[in-house]
């Protein structure tokens, strides 16, 4: 997508393949800086910091990790601990595990020698894969939104959407953000609703950001305010992304996005769930087994943002000394959620809708 | 309650009689500091910019402000246009009607230079009275404190808030801080869980004050958090405040409450809501007929908080030239409220259980 014009993904390799560079979102959206990782234990510090975040561009940034480990050393060894550290960087969202054993499937199998460039073409190609994979789930989306825009009769469609699941959280597109970008360049007339995402405000920074550089109307509101208007019949549908699908279509997903659907659910509001098959963990019957990450307090009690002055700074919001609770991510049950879209399509948020469109996938891909 | 061992309210008459004192709730929780108001125009500010606010709170110092009306021109004229003045500076709150009525009751009927004093001892009683409800909300409450306690075997109870229902809200004790604060005191181990609630963090700035004055432990939460934790297991009952309660039971209370009332529901937690009758609108069938407050766009997207050196700063985290929405109130169906906590008891959250109580009110007291 383009950022004043000028097109950008969210992370792409260094012409001299000695490393990538990044855009570092812990800046947006006061500034745009990007950064360069030339070794794997950068890679892992920019995911676990949130340099790089959003459940697809972590396992492609990852995989670019586990090759430049395997340009410094192609041993076995390197291989396994360079998995290790980058696995253990952020427990919730999948699509990191899924990157990883492709890239450690692609060199492994070679000669030492061969490693490095096999695992840099791999992580290049599910890059690759996940821009493809990206305009795929805009092209599906794009079709509930023709449908919902039907019944608005030329009027505006609101659609909610919860964190930040556009292209700064892909390579490219984005999930949920995807088809909304196909609607607005087609002359849909639009309004978004951005849930800010407290604590780290994923939506008031990065979404608000991406849909402002885009053109697409949208208004930031606070977490709390989505039921309101939903009530109030101010939301058409919603639109979320996941870190991780169960394989009964359990979601996981920002904390927060449960109690989005369940006034979604309470009011009729559709809500859909944007996802590259990379997002499913075909292992997990529930989405109770899901591990959720509990980050550092200080992300709750501490809010960074532009002073007047265009300086950047972090206040505390708490009295000196409170304590505070942060876990990152909730699970929202299937029975909440209309559908998922994928890039092969939409279907039912269940194991049967899931094996409907990749049944070849069903058997313990880990 | 006491602020470093010295005991406060949270408005109390200048003893010349000329105005009234107030904390000076917007610098909470950086820094204590409390605010003379000698004009009805200056109460009318405070209540607007929410110096100070919480529902019972709002009526009492609405009635100070009357009275100050009154001292300056005591005619019928000065009255009603003080009374319109006061009545609009917060829409949602129905103490504010409430209170502004009684004023009037007692200061029309009397002779003018009668009227200033009649109001001043009507704003007094108003305050006196409010004091004894929630001491009495904090005894019925108490019970259910106890209930919950008992089936905790000594382990920690877990409760849930949302934004400010403590002392600060009210003129001392608070509505649904009163029970845990009698709680706490009894030497029941509790841990309470703060909503931060968003847009203006009435939970991380006032909540978590009252309670690390008075010593009860508190973790501050997102309030994303709050459906997860009850996923998990972690909520064992939840109590909230309300700025208005229609007939049937329809709670209005502060941006977000209704997310949390869904998420209750949806795992069996109690969620109880402690009010004082004033807050009962009988005139109202049903809620949705509760005016719901918009406040500005830049209590959204603009934080203010403390710096490191101490200093206070406002922070903007959203692009520049983003819009908001900022709706300030939503209102939860009677049916997701497991019980009204109030100075008379417990009751159902319907018509049936409020006039069970409260029987003597229930014809269209306005």
């Amino acid at each position: 997508m383009k950022i004043q014009g000028k097109p950008y993904r969210t992370v792409w390799p260094l012409p001299d393949g000695k490393g990538i560079e990044v855009i570092d979102q812990t800046k947006l959206p006061h500034r745009f800086e990007t950064l360069r990782l030339s070794s794997v234990e950068s890679v892992a510090h920019a995911i676990r910091s949130m340099i790089v975040r959003g459940a697809p561009l972590i396992g492609a940034t990852a995989a670019y990790g586990l090759a430049l480990a395997l340009k410094e050393d192609a041993s076995d060894d390197a291989l396994d601990r360079a998995h290790d550290m980058l696995l253990a960087t952020r427990p919730t969202a999948v699509n990191l595990r899924w990157a990883l054993k492709r890239v450690c499937d692609a060199a492994r199998n070679r000669p030492r020698e061969l490693r490095a460039n096999a695992a840099w073409r791999e992580a290049a190609a599910i890059c690759e894969e996940d821009v493809e994979t990206c305009r795929r789930i805009g092209e599906h989306g794009l079709k509930i939104l023709h449908e919902a825009a039907a019944k608005k009769d030329g009027k505006v469609l609101n659609i909610l959407t919860h964190c930040n699941a556009g292209w700064l959280a892909c390579v490219d597109w984005g999930t949920a953000l995807a088809p909304i970008y196909m609607a607005h360049d087609e002359g849909i007339p639009l309004n978004i609703w951005v849930d800010e995402t407290r604590p780290r405000n994923q939506g008031a920074a990065l979404t608000a950001f991406e849909l402002g550089s885009h053109g697409v109307p949208y208004a930031v509101i606070a977490d709390n305010a989505g039921g309101h208007l939903m009530q109030s019949g101010r939301v058409d549908l919603a639109i979320v992304g996941t870190d991780r699908v169960a394989r009964n279509g359990d979601v996981a997903n920002k904390i927060g996005t449960y109690l989005k659907a369940l006034a979604a659910r309470d009011n009729a509001v559709p809500f859909y769930v944007a996802l590259p098959s990379s997002t499913i963990d075909w292992t997990l019957v529930s989405g109770d087994l899901i591990p959720i990450e509990e980050r550092a307090e200080s992300e709750v009690t501490h809010v960074t943002g532009r002073l007047a002055d265009g300086g950047i700074a972090t206040v505390e919001i708490v009295p000196e000394g409170s304590s505070a609770a942060n876990p990152a991510f909730d699970v929202t049950p299937a029975h909440l959620v209309t559908g998922f879209i994928t890039e092969r399509g939409i279907c039912a948020a269940s194991e049967a809708g899931l094996r409907g469109l990749f049944g070849e996938r069903r058997e313990g891909r880990s």
